[in-house]
């Protein structure tokens, strides 16, 4: 049986590494061991543990764009809906790994940040692509009327993701998905929702 | 000149080497170099580095509840303001440290969940007693009409604290505090506002 081409092996599985144990509590050896290669053949594919690291967050983010392409850029769905899919989207994913893990971007931004440029300045290209999906759909529904338009697409949206990020957080002290529903609903019954002034 | 007493010394000198390095980043002896005491002593006051992991993020946590007393518990001060005081006075903690390291709290919780369940716990705990304060003021500014009245307090009060470990997790990749006002614009200007429906 042709065996799986190590380098992506090694990123897949350092993956889970990562989400398990954290980027310092993740020693190389516990990634070669997972991919089942051996420990010498990582330093033949990346050059050091950082920039894996950093490789690994490209890889997550790439996987995390296929969900935004099905549910925030999906065509013919109302704005207000394709925000709900992506959120329910992401759930399903959290609630397969029964809510301990969370998300490797979130992990990483708290972990890394103070701790690698190399990380955090992948980080901050991650945010900056991540907000536009979600810009596009607080645009349009602002132009249909779906979402109040008292405040700036680019604010709300940056606010959506950090807060989402914090529900995130908190679901992993609390280990089920109570506070990922609360903030659906402060989020789609009332933040979202336009004033009965602004409708009439 | 009398030397400060050992074990309060190694939990302080251990908040700031946690804060910078994270948990699974710093050595028992990163902290005991820190705190300038030999590494044998440290087990002599702590059963092991998981357990002063706990007694460090009880200390950051009673710390915070002096601010928390100054500001959210306030006699004589309306409660929206207070709650603007408290992040205010977060804002001004967090820019003492250039906006890189973080909360401890929140730190913990990303980095810490999976891996201890001695410091979940203590997570636990601690935010269940964090959100009182919250919600008192939620409930007061409800009464008061200052903040809207068709949300539950606990929920309002849950999403607050959670979208602000939010808002701060997206500073520490910022490097500023551009989300920390994004935070205060989206929830004071627009979250808590009474519709206009309600007032009248």
């Amino acid at each position: 049986m042709a065996r799986a081409p190590i380098r992506p092996l090694i990123v897949q599985k350092g993956t889970q590494v990562f989400l398990e144990r954290g980027y310092s509590g993740s020693a190389v050896q516990d990634i070669t061991a997972a991919a089942e290669v051996p420990k010498g053949s990582f330093y033949n594919h990346f050059e050091s543990k950082e920039a894996f690291g950093a490789e690994v967050l490209q890889e997550f983010f790439a996987d995390l764009q296929r969900t935004i392409s099905m549910t925030l850029e999906a065509t013919g769905v109302p704005p207000l809906r394709r925000l709900q899919n992506y959120f329910a989207a992401i759930i399903e994913i959290l609630d397969g790994q029964d809510y301990v893990y969370g998300c490797l971007i979130g992990n990483f931004s708290v972990e890394l940040s103070p701790l690698s440029d190399v990380v955090r300045t992948e980080l901050l290209r991650i945010f900056e692509q991540w907000v536009k999906p979600f810009q596009k759909c607080i645009i349009e529904g602002q132009e249909t009327g779906a979402i109040r338009g008292d405040l700036a697409p680019d604010l709300l949206a940056d606010f959506l993701l950090a807060s989402w990020q914090g529900a995130i957080m908190r679901m992993k002290i609390e280990r089920n998905r109570g506070p990922l529903d609360q903030f659906l609903t402060v989020v789609f019954d009332a933040l979202l929702t336009p004033s009965k002034n602004e409708i009439s």
